[in-house]
This record gives C-alpha cells, sequence and structure tokens, in this order.
C-alpha cells in the first residue's frame, strides 16, 4: 500500500513546464538531478506532437501517455486540480501529490475545492498527498518528486512535515551537515492522507529507524496515538508540535486553516504513544541525530568522561538539570585507571583526564569505563587544548564504540580545530554536540524512550458500579434542560461509582434539619440546595460548624434568604452534612478534549485550585500504574499525601481508587464533559469527596443542584 | 594600571624550550605567530651565551636580560615559581602571568605555595594572573601570551575564564566562526588578580564592548556586583556561572579546589549587577554575538517576519514562552503593504510573506515593519525554498539594519544553501541563529538588559526603629549561650522594628491566664515557652482556640506537661496569645549568603513552605521597588493577596512594610544569620506575624524561646 507513492516506476509531472522559475520546471529538474532510475513523462496542456522539456517528450494529456503511470505529480492552478484527478481516474493513476496550492489555506472557495477532490478520491480509489505540498522524497529510491531545492543524503531517518517551509529547512540542514533521510513526506492540507496513513506506512519501511515529523494539529486523536504507539514500538518517533502558545495557535489558523487543540492534550498523548516531542527545532536535530545513529541506554547512570574541569562542571549540572544519574564507577574501574592516568586526574564522575590528554589516554579511560558496570552510557567532553589530538581521540572513540553496547554521545567542542574530528565521528555513526548540555537532553531523551519502551502493559481495573444510577441521575438533568450537575446530584453520581462521598441529606423543614442534626456525632453544614445559585459561598447560601442547636435557626435563615434571592419555587430544598474532618484536600476531574477525548487529572484542591496549578494529566482510560503515576508527578500535593516531617502518610491507595473509578465514569458516560471532585478530603485512613460538579454534552446553560 | 599584562613592550618566557609537545615552546611560538610587535626574551635557565630559542637569543636568567622587561610569563615547574618571582622583583618586572599548574588545585603543599605567592605580590607590588592560567591575550596588540591553540579574530568581546579548557573551547569555536574577540584573560586560581580586578580594567577598555565570563566561584562577592553593576551600566557582561547542581559542585571542589556559594544566590547578585547568566555554554555563544553586534531594543514589541507559516509557528511559541509581546502593526503600514505583497501573505505577526518571496519581497516589508512605531525590533526567518534568494535578502536586510535603530536579528535556517548570506550577515554585524527559539531568546535577554539599564536608582528607605531594644535581646542571648532565638523574644525584635505581631503574654500562674484572657475579645492560643521545646506543636506544648472558661485547665495541663519534658527550671511560662483570625499566609525572611551577604526572601508561608516554594528573593538592603517586585514574582502567594475571584485584596502595602524593616533589621545587625516571620497573616486591612524565630552567627546550638 501506498507503495507507488515512494517507489513508482513512471512518474508524471502535470503542469510540467520549461521556464526555470516555474514549479513545474523545479520538480521535473529535481526528479531528472536525483537520478530517478524510473520512465518521467512531462505533461503540460499546450505540448504539440514534438514538445520536449528538459530533453523529454511532453504530453498534453495523462492519457496520451502510451505507457501507465504510477504517480502524478501535479503542480497545475488549483482550478485546473479536478480535471487532473479525473484524468489520473480515467489512466488508472492511482497516487497523485498536489503540489498546488490554492485550497483551504486561502478560504472558504478552497476548502469547497478540498471537498470535491476528497468525494472523488473516495470514489475513485485514488490515495492523494496535498494539496499544498513541497512534494515527496524517496532517497533510496532515487526519487525527488518535490520542489525542494535541497536533497539529503540517503540514511535512516524519515521526515514527515505539516509545512513545507520547515521540511526546506530540514532537508538544507542535513544536506549541510551529512545528516541522512530515508524519505521527506510534505503533508500540505492532508485532504487525503495524513500522519497516520505515513506512520502507518513507515513502521514496515525497513529503510527507516527514526521518524521526525513537524505537526501543526491532528484531527483524528484517538487513532493518532494508537498507530503511533505501535510505530513507536518499533522506531522512534520524534515530534516538533507547533502552536504551543495563544498566539503560536493564531498563527496556525491563519496558516492552514486549522484549529489547533489544547496543547497540554498534546503532550499527554505524546507521552502516552511514547514519542519524544521536540521543543524547538535545534532540539529536533539534536534528538534526531543521537536516536538515528546510537543505542538506546538501558539506564540512567552516565558517566562524563574530560578533558577540562569547567566543561565538566557544566555537564554536572545538565546532568541534574535533566534528572540523570551520574554514574559512580567501580571500585575495580578506579584501580585499574589508577595507574594509567596521571595523579592529578579526577576518577570521580566527571572523570578529568587532564588538559594535556592526548588520544591514548582517552582510549585507556575509555575502554575502562565502557566496561564499568555502573554506567549506562558515557559523555565524552573534549575542548582542544595543546596537546589535543582531536582526530586520533575521534579514531579511539570510534573503536570502544564499536565493542560496547553503551549509549556514547560526544561533545568535542569548539569549531576550527574539531572540525575534522566531528566529521569521522559522524561518519561512525557517533554524534557529536555543541554542548554537554545538549548531549545531556539528548541522552535523557533516549533513555526516557527506553524505559517506555520497556514499560509494562497494565490491564484496566474495572469495579463493580451503579452504572443504570448514574444514567437516571443524566438522563433525567438532561430532560430538565440542565446540563451543569452539581451539590447532592453530582456526589450521587460519584457515590454510584463506589467513591465515598461526604452524606448528603436534603430536607424540607425545619425539624427534619434537626433530626438529621441530632443523629449526627459533629456539628453540621448547610446550604441551600438551588440550580440557580451556583456560587453559594458568595451568595451566603452555606451556613459551617453548626451546632445541633443552631439547626433550626439556620434553616429558617436559609429558606428566608432564599426566598429573597431565587423565590419560593427556585430551590429544592436545604441540605444537610456533616462537618468533615480536616485532612489534605485533593482534586480529581476529568475534561473531553476535542482532539484526544477524555483526559483524567489529578491535583492539589481546595478553593485555590486555579493558582496553585498543581496537577497531573493522563489520558482515559487509566490503569493503577498510570494513577500512581499522576500522584507521584505532582509537585505539591503528592507530598502532602506523603505526610510532611512528622505527620503519617494519607490513604493514598484510596485516591488512586478514586482517580480509576473516574476513569471508568468518563468511559462510560463520553457525554461528560467535564467532572470535578473537588475537595476530595484525604485522611490517614480514608477520605470523602465534599463537593462535585460535572457537565454533560452540548455547552454549559444552567446549573442544577 | 594593569596596562602591562595587555600592552607590554617587552615579555619575557620564563621556562621558554625547544622541545615542541612543552608549554615554553607553545606560549613562544605563540607570541611569534601572533606577530607580537615589541620585544620577547626566552629565559631558560639551562642557557649558555650562544643559546637561541626559536631563533631568539635565550638567557638563563631574568635578570641577564639587558633592557627592562614589562611581562613575565612563567611556565617552570611549581617548585620554582617562587625564586622566578623573586628575579621579577628584582628586575623590577611588575606583571607576571604565571601558567604552571601545581597549586591548591593539587593540595595543600600548593596552597602553601600560593599563600608564599600572595605574600611576595603584596610585599613587591608585582602583580600576578594564576597560577594555574592558560594565558593571556589581546588581539588589538597583537599579543598572544598563551599555549591555547587557537587565536581568534580582532574584535569587541573580553573573554574572561576561569576554566582553561572552556577558554580553549570558546577561543577556537570564535576563530572557527569569525567571532571578534578583544581580549582572553584565564583566571585560574586566582591568587592575586582576580575577575574584579579585569572587569575594572575592561569597563574603561575600548577595544571591549561586551563581557563574556565563565566562572566558578566568586570570594569577594559584595564587592563583585559593585564592581560588575557599574561596568555593566557601561556594556553589557555574560557569564556562565557553572556549578548550579550539587553534583556539578562536587566537580568544582574536586576541581579548582574552590567552594562554590549557594546557586541562588548568584542568581540574584548577578540579577542586581545586570548581568545577564548563560546556562549553557551554546547560549553564552548566542547572546554574545547579539549583543556585540546588535543595539539593545527600547521595548519588547517583536515582529516575525517570516516566508514559511510553520517557522513563525515556532516563532510565536518562543514569543510567549520568553514573555515578549507580540507586535502589533499600524494601520498605516498593513495599508502600505496590501498593494506590495500578494494577496495571501498575512499581515497579521508572523508575517508571511510566503514561500516563493525573493528579496525585493523581504526589502519592501522590512522597510515598512522597520518604520512601524509599533515594532521594537524585527527578527527575520527565512528556510531556504525554491526561488529564495539568501544572499541578495541578507543584502536588503544589511541596508534596512544600517537605517533603522531598531534590533534587527536573524534566522536562515539550514546549512548549504544560506551558509553564504550567514557570513555576510555576521561580517554586517547581524547575528543569525539557527532557530527562532534562539533568536527570541537573545532578544528576550537584550530587551531584560535595556530594562535594567534604563532602571531608576532608587533610595533605601529607612524608618524610626528602637535598636537597642534588639541590641539587648540579642546579647542577653548571646550571654546565656543561646544562638537560635524563638517565641516571645522573636516577636520582640520585630515589634522594635516596627513590625506588627501578634500580642502576647507571658504569664507564670493560671490566675493570671485567666485575666489576660479575659481581657480580650477572642478565644487564645497557650503554648509552653522553653528553649529545649523546640517542635512546640509535636510535643503537644500548644493548646489553640481555648475559651476563657478553659483557660485556667490549660494552663494546668500545660505546666503539667513540661514539667514531665523539661521539669521545673526548663520553662520561662506559659505564654498566652489571642486566636487570630484568618488571612493570606505569608512568610518574610533573611539569611547569610557567605558569598554574597544578606539575602531576602518572600513567599507563601505557613506550615507547608518548603513544599509549595514559593519563593522570591533579593539582596540585602532592600529599596521600596523591590519589596514590590519580590511580592509581584511570586506565583501563588502575590495572586492570594491580590485576592482570587470576588475576594478584596489585602494589605500588600503592609507586607512591603515588612519586607523593608527586616530588610533594615539585618543591615543594622549583620550577626542575624537567619531569621524568619511564618506566618505573617495578612488581612484587608492590617496584619500580624504570628510566630517568628532567628539565628545568630556561631553555629546553631540550643534554642531560647
Amino acid at each position: 500500500m501506498l507503495e507507488n507513492f515512494f517507489k513508482p516506476y513512471s512518474v508524471a509531472v502535470i503542469g510540467a513546464s520549461r521556464e526555470k522559475r516555474k514549479l513545474g520546471n523545479q520538480v521535473l529538474e529535481n526528479l531528472l538531478k536525483a537520478g530517478f532510475p524510473g520512465r518521467i513523462f512531462p505533461i503540460n496542456i499546450k505540448a504539440g506532437p514534438s514538445t520536449r522539456i528538459l530533453g523529454m517528450k511532453a504530453y498534453s494529456c495523462l492519457m496520451d501517455v502510451p505507457e501507465p503511470v504510477d504517480l502524478a505529480v501535479v503542480v497545475v492552478p488549483s482550478r485546473h486540480v479536478l480535471s487532473v484527478i479525473r484524468d489520473c481516474a480515467a489512466k488508472g493513476t492511482d497516487s497523485v501529490v498536489i503540489i498546488s496550492a490554492g485550497f483551504k489555506e486561502v478560504g472558504s472557495t478552497g476548502l469547497l475545492l478540498e471537498e470535491e477532490i476528497l468525494k472523488l478520491s473516495r470514489d475513485s480509489g485514488i490515495r492523494i498527498l496535498g494539496p499544498n505540498v513541497l512534494g515527496i522524497i524517496d532517497t533510496h529510491h532515487r526519487l525527488n518528486a518535490s520542489f525542494a531545492p535541497s536533497f539529503p543524503p540517503a540514511g535512516n531517518i524519515a521526515l514527515l512535515s505539516q509545512s513545507g517551509a520547515l521540511g526546506c529547512a530540514i532537508l538544507d540542514e542535513a544536506e549541510g551537515k551529512g545528516i541522512g533521510l530515508s524519505k521527506f513526506i510534505s503533508l500540505g492540507n492532508k485532504v487525503d492522507l495524513d500522519e497516520i496513513d505515513f506512520l502507518t506506512l513507515l513502521k514496515e519501511d525497513p529503510a527507516t529507524e527514526v521518524i521526525l515529523g513537524y505537526l501543526e494539529e491532528i484531527e483524528r486523536g484517538r487513532d493518532f496515538i494508537k498507530v503511533a504507539k505501535d510505530v513507536a514500538s518499533q522506531k522512534p518517533i520524534i515530534m516538533i508540535k507547533a502552536g504551543r502558545s495563544e498566539s503560536g495557535k493564531k498563527a496556525v489558523s491563519s496558516h492552514t486553516g486549522s484549529l489547533a487543540g489544547e496543547d497540554e492534550a498534546y503532550d499527554v498523548a505524546f507521552q502516552e504513544a511514547g514519542i519524544i516531542r521536540a521543543d524547538s527545532f535545534r532540539q529536533a536535530i539534536d534528538l534526531v541525530r543521537g536516536f538515528s545513529s546510537q543505542k538506546i541506554p538501558q539506564g540512567k547512570r552516565v558517566l562524563f568522561l574530560t578533558n577540562g574541569g569547567g566543561v565538566g562542571i557544566m555537564a554536572s549540572d545538565a546532568c541534574e538539570k535533566f534528572s540523570l544519574e551520574s554514574a559512580s564507577l567501580e571500585e575495580s574501574t578506579r584501580e585499574r585507571l589508577q595507574g594509567k592516568l596521571p595523579a592529578a586526574s579526577s576518577l570521580d564522575n566527571p572523570v578529568d583526564i587532564l588538559g594535556d590528554a592526548k588520544s591514548d589516554r582517552y582510549k585507556v579511560a575509555l575502554e575502562a569505563v565502557a566496561s564499568d558496570s555502573n554506567v549506562d552510557g558515557i559523555i565524552i567532553l573534549l575542548t582542544p587544548q595543546s596537546g589535543s589530538e582531536e582526530e586520533e581521540t575521534a579514531k579511539a572513540i570510534r573503536k570502544v564504540s564499536s565493542e560496547t553496547e553503551k549509549t556514547i554521545l560526544v561533545c568535542f567542542m569548539g569549531k576550527r580545530r574539531v572540525k575534522k574530528a566531528i566529521e569521522y565521528l559522524r561518519a561512525s555513526s557517533i554524534p557529536n554536540y555543541e554542548d554537554p548540555e545538549a548531549a545531556v537532553m539528548v541522552f535523557e531523551a533516549m533513555f526516557r524512550y527506553g524505559q517506555w519502551f520497556k514499560r509494562s502493559v497494565e490491564e484496566i481495573k474495572t469495579f463493580p458500579v451503579n452504572k443504570a444510577k448514574v444514567k437516571s441521575i443524566l438522563s433525567k438533568s438532561k430532560k430538565e434542560g440542565c446540563l451543569e450537575i452539581g451539590g447532592n446530584l453530582a456526589l450521587g453520581v460519584m457515590e454510584a461509582y463506589g467513591i465515598p462521598v461526604v452524606k448528603s441529606w436534603l430536607v424540607k423543614e425545619a425539624k427534619e434539619a434537626l433530626k438529621v442534626a441530632e443523629s449526627l456525632a459533629s456539628s453540621v453544614v448547610m446550604k441551600i440546595e438551588s440550580p440557580a445559585i451556583l456560587h453559594k459561598s458568595e451568595a451566603g447560601a452555606v451556613l459551617l460548624d453548626l451546632k445541633t442547636e443552631k439547626v433550626e435557626d439556620a434553616f429558617h435563615k436559609l429558606t428566608e434568604r432564599a426566598k429573597r434571592l431565587v423565590g419560593n419555587n427556585g430551590i429544592r430544598g436545604i441540605s444537610l452534612q456533616p462537618m468533615v474532618r480536616k485532612g489534605k484536600e485533593a482534586l480529581v476531574g476529568a475534561s473531553l478534549d476535542k482532539v484526544f477525548g477524555h483526559l483524567i487529572k489529578f491535583g492539589l484542591g481546595g478553593k485555590y485550585v486555579e493558582i496553585y496549578r498543581d496537577v497531573s494529566t493522563r489520558l482515559v482510560p487509566l490503569t493503577p500504574g498510570k494513577a500512581k503515576e499522576m500522584i507521584r508527578e505532582t509537585k505539591v500535593i503528592s507530598r502532602l499525601l506523603r505526610g510532611v516531617r512528622d505527620e503519617k502518610s494519607s490513604d493514598i491507595a484510596l485516591v488512586e481508587e478514586v482517580l480509576l473509578k473516574v476513569s471508568q465514569l468518563v468511559s462510560d458516560f463520553p457525554e461528560i464533559v467535564e467532572i470535578e471532585a473537588n475537595p476530595l478530603i484525604v485522611w490517614e485512613k480514608g477520605g470523602v469527596v465534599v463537593d462535585a460538579r460535572l457537565a454533560l454534552r452540548k455547552g454549559i446553560n444552567h446549573g442544577c443542584s
């Protein structure tokens, strides 16, 4: 499938031209320059019987080509594209790259055009890349069906880009730095084929070992995760997802007419799928160079070998910044090295073999640390000093690298004196970084990927729940036109899923309130239950910490207030809860992301949630292991739950269970677009949800408590 | 002063050698290669009357040189260095660079040697750079008195480095990338001359416009700030301060035998001094290229001009990440451009002039945005696409840059096709960055420096205080051997400086307690006052929220408990405070940093301070403006104080005053090594410190309340 895009026997360029400045000329020129081994057919509507373009016979129409055409590359103006595709259908050409622009990125006429193209594609079975793309490249099949001015060397990295311009930059970087690519696919407007199709293809592509992508938006979020996870289990995916910021998102919209999803959802989805997210162009290039050439580290204990103390310190700083572990050499390695290195060397990490280290000293040290079982990877630092032997040292590194299973990254600093050595290293699949921090960043990403790769796949845990009760509450609310549910009803939903909630009574009379209060050991909280009063505390609709003798008075006071606020019919009654004893206040919530579905959130709870912003997020459905991770990931609430100083630990198992149950709840009821338990009060043993709310699909109109 | 280090008429190399692998040969060779215009005298103890080294007459001893010697460069083994300096004294050579290693970095013998060198320097007036240095370079005077293998082109950047190896890397980078340096000074062990001396010198150096430094430690912290601030008011200082992390610090110690100060103090000190701190080598190089060639922006409104949507989005993301403002073009600029750019161009920011933009379109757009008064600076993005005219575009940029006062940074992405254009830009003082994020990072740092530069210098505000009372509390405590002071005494110290504290009574009898309680409107808190009980809550030494009728009972209960805990004589009595009404809980504290003196801290208060870590820090003495900044800088407590949702704002003016008064207190009493008011309860109007503690110099032994 899709083979004709990368290994066609024949290619037609529809819109081929003799004029150098035209894309139809550049594409043809690129096909020739790359040495495409198959047949090439220029198509130009004005071609006569003897017209030749770049030395090749031209045809006025695809149908005139006397042989089968596997791949059509279309560069004609957008208004002619539909008829060209019809020609392809007639000719039996099943693979089309539409380079032409002027579609949804220019407005509604273009969007309509795209819809027709899609229909034609579905009807005819023709697969379409584009429109509005730079083109497609397969270095191993010497196919350059693009108007990119740069052509990279062949290699093991596939590049997928939603931006043609960024594609150009990466291709030029690759050509200039000798970074080898297998394929380049410009995604453009994705009318038919998109990143999911190409990820699926690249998974099986033997020439591709690493995938680098640039995306602005994803539409089929859940499918994307599923496919990406599958692909990432075979080969690493490094992805730049632009449009992180609000202003970046605005730029996305004006660019390819697409609307970017909430950025945080992308972070969570990429993490789930094992995708390494790069924040910048430079970082992406650094990452891809490491992943495409070195082994994935089995652990995070990194050893630095240096000929300069200062750069060693900078490396140590970076090691801590990226939460890697500084490896400690085994005693036997130290002994082995003691006699062979000058006395002033340091055998701590960084191993400092001093400024006058020549290649032999690097070699001795490197061989020793590479065979040390406390070391998962080695970052070799070199600054060009007067006695340094840059190239010989590179050779020694190559030798050791070829004999070890450990990850080796290199940081030869400087420019002029290290140039040749760096080129030699690159040719030996050993990436060099400009500074220690970049090397450490890459090592950490590779380690993280390795951990993801080795992760154990967990079953989803399902609890026995009262689904019928929730169904009834939700449908009743919907019938009443209430799409936002709070108070007792929301607590009832939680309770139906086995989540402990504070007991709550809805009373209509003062006597009833008194009776309930008398049955409780603690003082009570009383609230007006009314869908019309959303901010109860501010409206004076809540009274706290009431002793039994005050309950009847409080009832009258609240009903009086309710009458004034919303009239007699606006209230369901007065709710009454026991005052809950103090504990740690957490928040558990879930919300529906339009691209990736439900996300579940855990964090510090209470009144000031939005200010503390101590939250972790995962995709639904949650597994027990991920629930644990979510709790650990928070900075504040995880520490509070573990207990500070003399405090005992709180009931973390309960929190995990609540997270899993909320995950199950939103999985069972996808119409819940938002749900929040806040606070969930957690004690040493047990805990309760004191307040909750949820919102159902179709916008939020007015609340129901 | 120090002129002979950079512009000597004659230089002697003591320890000169004919053997290529020796430093004494390399230094001599470097002097010759750089084309030093003055006289050079090789000194080698074994030199005979006709010995020549590298073609120059050699002498066996400095005294034999028949002419005056301005600068001596010493490369003899460390054990001979003292006698060589004595020779310098005898000869009248007042400037000495000791390249030789084997001093404090190798242990105590080396340290002793350094002490003798320092004494000799002080006695003789000889100024010494080193030992353990790479040497010294002045490109404009063609002096290369170092064994660095690379020699940079002449330029306006001075480089100060405590690490010779990193110095080598930067020199090689500069040579390879054509970054011009004015001077290079390797600081080494800093026995005599240190960064402060050279900063002072560089301030007056007309050849130097930007200073780049690498430091591992600073000893004279306050002097450093004073001098650096003075220098930074003339020319920007970019500094890498390594040893941020714990492991990095360990590496510092094993490296130059120095102990790094608390890293946060460096951040605060650099900020105060207007120094731009770089986190990595790459960042430092990026920064220095911007600062040394472009104008400082007058505002933070940045305009992106791009030929690719994707890279524009990445730039917008970076703009938000670095808190810059995306400039909005004036209506007149839009009108001016509308006719001149293709219809599909975007005139929002990023201004997208499309993939087929040639140099003329860049020129038109650039001229328009450069004259737009909503724009403080322009970052020009270009990816090499098929029609791109990289070099012509560079020329257009140069022209506009020469005609505008605005900051212009460039990001031509890729490698091969943009190479020549980038070289042309560099020669035109327009720095190119590998990716948009790097350019944005540099712009932000330049903007921040500009703001620092324009800052208004504020007076320190002094309050009338009762200094005598504090003096008496502190000296009484010291006499009693109490260096840690808590409870009523600590509150007393605060109160003496006009800081509102909760009222507190020390009572010895139950009747007395009752009397106090009866005089108060609220319930009370009672605590055992004992220097021996530090963690009062945990020890059960605190009873909260007591109604008047419970006070006598509580008194007996606490005294009983105190007897059991510490015996009859261990307590001062029982303290009694009114329960303080709720408010926002803040923390105000100060601590003594061994390098930079007192730091003052403000943050979220309460029991979980260390978990929330919501703190801002400044140097003492604080000014009113900086107090305001400190409050604004915190993420949580500043928001809480401003009021969340319907809440009213708290008394921020009070908090500012408390900060200023604590600053005044530790300035007046430098023996206070630590002081903390936590919580400072802040209300809409007013507030009080409820608990406080302080520690006096000479370690902490046992507490006194």
